[in-house]
């Protein structure tokens, strides 16, 4: 069977014009009257489905296409008609409509507008909707994108370690990957669990972030990326926290903050318009059913330069508007998403770094400035949603890691490795963590991370 | 600080001859005799390292410069010299040396050959090292090279869930992931744990396969790939199995066995291809110094057509030879890696696909074949290795499936969503996994698993 796909019918219909096809997919909506027929299918090659017509007069089991459901899969065979005055481009006049498989009259995805809840009960089926064949599109389009970036600009990718006995943050609630007897584990004579018999012999968790690990690499390779799953068990439940979630962390050797800043710049912008290009009707799809801005927004994003603040100069303007702000803001505070959006959208009126934030409300491995009070830590906010890209120049100085390591409680024997990092020709380096969803939810206005996820984890919910 | 990395030196060291240049490196080793100077600086850019020649007459620290430990990170700017008739194309004479970070003088890694065992244990500083710079340079370009091949052909990269609720083989060892406290879970009153208390409110794991979850995206998109971590809670202490390892599981709709093949085939020749020419003289490395007939046997895998046999045939064939294997063969066993090489390697001398196994030895969603005893299932197994890709046409037929699952004792119920996808217009479809380490110990012939991911899970080891 030689099949072409819908993607490459819309492509190339003015040249398939007259000439028979076959297309395979699922039934959107079907139609009949009298002796003629209409069908939607999609294949899920694009956005688009494409329109079969059927007749009586040359179909010999007509009467069965008129009673297939919404749903099933087709294998048609027909002839392009180019239809210069219709609304799409081309049909296709069948002359061969094959039941592939059956569907039922209560499959759940009946041509009607379905909430993203109850989407979320059908997750199996989901990705057949206009919304989320769109969303998972745009997602794979936007991982290759960043693929591409790193991998033009000669970063090696790096697979850091998912099960870790280390904590990356130290801090930040964990789950626990274990072999153990859930009932009844084997214990020490102490009644502490035995974990030497657990399957590493140690407690291990699922990682939060593999900067750490990723630091190794880029003093080897100068330039590396992580792009894998990254784990929270915490139970927030708000439409922008998952238990599991992917992760994307540059890391560069002999770089600064400044380094940093104009790597997450043009990596935004690059991913941004890989996706405007590659996706346009999926795109356009959002901008007219969820973010009438949107294309606008992330255009203007692209074109824009970024300004550049420091955590003190924020908060400083910041306090001049307090009343506007449901949240306290003063020195010493980290920065709520209403205040970030103030200075993005009111203040500046585009997309902006903050830097130089408070030591306290920062991780340890963060470079402490001269000042002893802020280290380089840097924020990327952008209009319609604050903050989208966390990162820093990291402690190179042992003596200065060691020092905040102590204030912190850390214990420098857990560290040994990373430590190394410092004692063996460190260099300055720097990197940052982009959440994934959170971009693919800033790139389609889509605002749930449930919905950014095939299959989504949170709090009491991990089926399929 | 204008930078040039040493990757761009090699690519346009003509046009830079007498310039001055600014690299930035780690000190792989250093030597000097009277007021003359020799450094081999590495930057991670490309497997190769560029010589710094430094004088006394040029240089006002050129002391303290002889007195550099290997491992030192160091900024260098000097003016490089294209010199044809030295080994290495070209030299940098420094007028300037900056030290970024020191190293000791027991840094692990002096010029000597160190075994890959103790290596191992210092996983942190090994990407330092010939082979695994070389190593991990290779598995970040064939990452890309899967991911390029995939998005070429317009699949979309489906990140399936990690942590899960249902057991994608029906067997198979697995983590549990829990954030119950260990010691003391909560019980239900007949004395089992209460895992409505844990974070899922149910009992979940770490996942073996993506699978599953890809037909879902397979049903909706057509085409459809999963390339992320997937998990073995076995104690195989051997140097093929990690506990963490990473899988590419492409799924197609449409499509029938010889379709998965005709993929799988065009898959590895594409890998294979673009990683010889991206990555030329890490693959030289592993050709001199792990398997002098590497690079030959990989052009062979990529010039050649593949074999057909079916397994029925291959055990006829493997009877006829039974004093050469240690493990006995007859209808019904699974092929051992020995039966495997001697197909590929002894009988057709190249790559082959071997299908149609019997149902016994194979996963339950693998399709019936109209004998009743065999299952659409296919190995491809390449010489030098054996089995290094398997996959199946999955079965499609609700009632097939269902009698199935009710042989093995699987409960319907507990795969209900993947019965919808045969309820709601299924359509034959295949699919096949690739053992992404696997792939990179064939491409590099570095024969230990363990060697592979840059921080490796074993019984009993998670360290870093």
């Amino acid at each position: 069977m030689k099949r072409t796909e819908i993607s490459a019918l819309y492509a190339g219909c003015a040249q398939l014009d007259g000439t028979s096809v076959t297309v395979c997919g699922w039934v959107k909506t079907i139609r009949d009257s009298k002796a003629l027929g209409f069908i939607e299918l999609n294949d899920g090659s694009c956005f688009k489905g494409v329109q079969i017509v059927f007749e009586e007069s040359n179909l010999s089991n007509f009467k069965e296409v008129t009673k297939y459901n919404v749903g099933s899969a087709l294998i048609v065979t027909g002839k392009l008609i180019v239809t210069p005055n219709a609304r799409q481009p081309f049909e296709i006049h069948a002359d061969e409509i094959v039941l592939e498989g059956a569907s039922t009259s209560d499959y759940p995805l009946q041509k009607k507008r379905h909430s993203l809840e109850f989407l979320r009960t059908i997750a199996h089926l989901r990705p057949r909707t206009n919304t989320f064949s769109a969303v998972f599109r745009v997602r794979s389009a936007a991982a290759f994108a960043i693929h591409k970036f790193f991998n033009e600009r000669g970063f090696v990718y790096s697979h850091t370690p998912i099960i870790t006995s280390s904590d990356a943050e130290g801090a930040g609630e964990m789950f626990r990957v274990t072999t153990l007897d859930p009932k009844a584990p084997p214990l020490n004579e102490d009644g502490t669990v035995d974990f030497t018999q657990d399957f590493f012999e140690k407690p291990t968790s699922l990682t939060v972030s593999g900067q750490l690990e990723a630091e190794c690499m880029a003093m080897a390779f100068g330039k590396t990326y992580t792009f894998g799953p990254t784990f929270r068990a915490e139970k927030s439940n708000t439409p922008r926290h998952a238990a599991e979630f992917w992760m994307i962390e540059p890391e560069i050797a002999f770089a600064d903050l400044q380094d940093d800043m104009d790597l997450a710049r043009d990596m935004i912008k690059s991913v941004l318009s890989y996706v405007l290009e590659t996706c346009p009707e999926d795109m356009a799809f959002f901008n007219a059913h969820y973010d009438k801005g949107l294309i606008e927004r992330l255009n203007s994003l692209i074109e824009s330069d970024f300004g550049h603040i420091t955590y003190t100069e924020a908060i400083e303007i910041l306090e001049k508007h307090k009343e506007k702000f449901e949240y306290p803001v003063h020195w010493g505070v980290d920065l709520q998403t209403e205040h970030e959006r103030f200075l993005t959208e009111e203040v500046f009126k585009k997309p902006i770094f903050v830097t130089d934030y408070p030591k306290e409300i920062k991780a340890f491995y963060m470079r402490l400035n001269d000042d002893g009070k802020t280290v380089a830590a840097v924020d990327m906010l952008v209009p319609g949603v604050g903050e989208i890209i966390g990162g820093s120049q990291r402690e190179e100085r042992l003596d200065v890691l060691l020092a905040r390591m102590e204030e912190l409680g850390l214990q420098p024997e857990d560290y040994s490795w990373y430590l190394d990092l410092r004692r063996y020709g460190g260099s300055k380096h720097a990197g940052f963590g982009l959440g994934f969803e959170r971009l693919i939810m800033y790139m389609t206005g889509v605002s749930n991370i449930r919905d950014m996820l095939p299959f989504p984890r949170t709090t009491g919910s991990a089926e399929f």
